[in-house]
């Protein structure tokens, strides 16, 4: 029951297609398209997860109810405007979106999805908009992945997709996905856009569970700078077109589609924290030996979210007592005495202690592009992991601001 | 009743002498000294407030235990090493330090409060600095207190102190601190090393509960990258040598010295806020109309921690959309509709979107070194203010590390 990985991202998968186009909302830059169109030729169930964030941006809101429709078909983003913190006039205009996309392609307000990234608080040039959703029923193609990727970017270095297939009783079914990050990446939710398309026959509660898991394993696991968007949106459209006898919950081939989409979603989640901004290194921490799951959990996020930790390592200097530092202030159980932590699978700190091994063998490591920190808080059995980055001169500047939004 | 400022810092109280000494601790550069000595030429009552980081440092450790003394007579600190992370080999050794300043003082060791800053998880030279606090006993001066003030600085770019002096039933009374800052500052708690003598005559309680009041609305105030020290000491010493009446609890005489102590903490906690590592702006973020005060504190340090906003301070972008995006992770509770935010006053926000006021009216606000954030939730009476400052490249910089210590 493996699967394997194939090209071709959103539109790997039967029954899709898709496109982009140029409306001039990111960048006055022609070649930079910043409208992106997802289409299911067949029926679809839907799935998804939003934002935890209070401040919710209008496209966010009017998706959440969008979804609840029988049959979804299509998706519309635009990156370059957030379309956040702009009241009715910004639920309003995301509904036009919805409605400029459901024209274009003979479908019906609600069975449209919407996304917005990009500065907040401004308003979206919905006219404009209007008049480049309504000409992109021709850009719609079978190898249309590459262009959303493209057009959901904003301080992305490179496009984000990812596909694989399985076999389920004989039939080949796919999924994949594309994704934007960057900046704002912290695990409290599917924190960036993300969408995923399968040919899988699948039941609407049963997507929606695989689709929860699949987000904690890979979107909850990551964390660039500890904020968190009003824009995070992961969805996930599922069409039949493979032809497989739908996905029953608890069977082989069920869990065959969550370990292809967990795996979809990790790939995706894994290239926003490599390309997050200004980033120099990706660093896996590991937390063990936790009195309970919460408390590996606030231990390892509490690491990886330390400023003076992420600097560290920005400057390949390990560092253990700042990463013993953040384990005393996190609010975890911890005993200073019985804190052992790893650096790649090599003992730095000894019951919270320098160890025996001397510095020269731990400096090496900190200088790769990727390493582990393993701390094990000797008190229990709980583990968790995140997946994060260092913080650097770049990120700075990156971030020093262009504008009033996001 | 009212106070005023007066030159002399710790050394400004009457039967109080101070110095410093040079020992290598530090730097290896003799214009360095990094032990610093605090004595008291009368009997005493000590209070003091420590880390509630897990991870305490062997100094924190013994100094509470010696605050407990009826009369603590003298503080000796180093920079250059924190004496953390170092198991029970530190904490014989902070006891050394003890030992070697009473004897030198003729004292007895629980009669020394000691204070350690710098490395973390590095044995202290423990021989050579008891040789150096052997010899001290003559540095000790009248006009001691700047040299304390240099000897604890470690990336300090200036030494801190203040004293102020007020009359309470006919006697003078004085108050007078020193302190030391930069990295590692969050309001968990009095998060640095700060050095307070007075010479009023007061009970041991009843300083204790001053104290606690003072730290509460200073040090606890301030953030600088959210991280928090395992060294953090505020330590008072107060001898009655002023000879006024015993300062009684609620009494107006009680009352000038509480905002005596007030107005000299809360001045060493900007100073370290205006020095913390690579900063440009200082930031006062207040945030009204809070449902409570805990959730006026969470927004507050949540705008004030975000790197996300402190970068864009650090760009004078006045974006609004991340101190929205803040609070609406923050957990405090909001609604989005109800946001009010104000720039030295000037309304940006309203009712959560971009108000009348032109932007080019907010861009030059924060241009400015010093300027306020006011954030109205509109929901209760609740309010909280926080002192913070941007995020920098040179923050960075700085912090890139040079050893294995905090």
């Amino acid at each position: 029951m493996s699967h394997s990985e194939i090209p071709g991202g959103i539109t790997a998968p039967h029954g899709f297609v898709a496109g982009s186009a140029y409306c001039g909302v990111k960048a006055a830059n022609k070649d930079a398209p910043d409208i992106a169109l997802i289409f299911s030729q067949h029926k679809t169930v839907a799935a998804g997860t939003f934002t935890t964030n209070k401040v919710k941006a209008a496209p966010v809101r009017v998706s959440r109810t969008h979804l609840a429709t029988a049959d979804v078909r299509a998706i519309v983003a635009n990156s370059g405007n957030a379309n956040a913190c702009t009241g009715v006039p910004g639920l309003r205009d995301a509904k036009r979106m919805c409605r400029a996309t459901a024209k274009t392609l003979g479908l019906r307000e609600k069975q449209v999805l919407v996304c917005s990234t990009g500065r907040i608080g401004v308003a979206l040039p919905i006219e404009k908009m209007e008049a480049t959703i309504g000409k992109m029923e021709n850009c719609l193609g079978r190898n249309g992945s590459i262009a959303v990727a493209r057009a959901v970017m904003t301080s992305d270095t490179f496009p984000k997709e990812f596909a694989v297939e399985f076999s389920a009783g004989g039939k080949t079914v796919r999924v994949g996905g594309v994704a934007k990050g960057a900046g704002m990446i912290d695990p409290n939710m599917a924190t960036m856009l993300c969408f995923i398309t399968t040919d899988a026959a699948i039941g609407k509660s049963t997507l929606q569970k695989a689709v929860s898991v699949a987000v904690e394993q890979s979107f909850n696991r990551i964390t660039i700078d500890g904020d968190m968007s009003t824009n995070d949106t992961v969805l996930v459209l599922a069409n039949g077109a493979a032809g497989n006898k739908p996905l029953k919950y608890g069977t082989k081939e069920f869990k065959a589609f969550q370990v292809a989409l967990d795996h979809v979603m990790t790939e995706l989640a894994w290239m926003i924290v490599k390309d997050g901004e200004g980033v120099s290194k990706f660093v896996e921490v590991r937390v063990a030996g936790a009195a309970s799951l919460a408390d590996a959990r606030r231990a390892a996020e509490a690491i990886a979210n330390s400023t003076l930790v992420k600097c560290a390592w920005f400057g390949e200097d390990p560092n253990w007592g700042r990463i013993m530092d953040a384990l005393g202030y996190c609010g975890a159980k911890m005993r200073e005495e019985l804190v052992d932590i790893f650096y790649d699978g090599v003992i730095a700190v000894k019951g919270g202690m320098q160890s025996k091994t001397p510095l020269e063998k731990i400096g090496p490591i900190v200088k790769q592009k990727r390493f582990t920190i393993c701390v094990d808080l000797n008190l229990g059995r709980a583990e968790y992991v995140v997946y994060t980055t260092d913080f650097t001169t770049d990120y700075v500047k990156l971030n020093m601001g262009d504008g009033i939004g996001g």
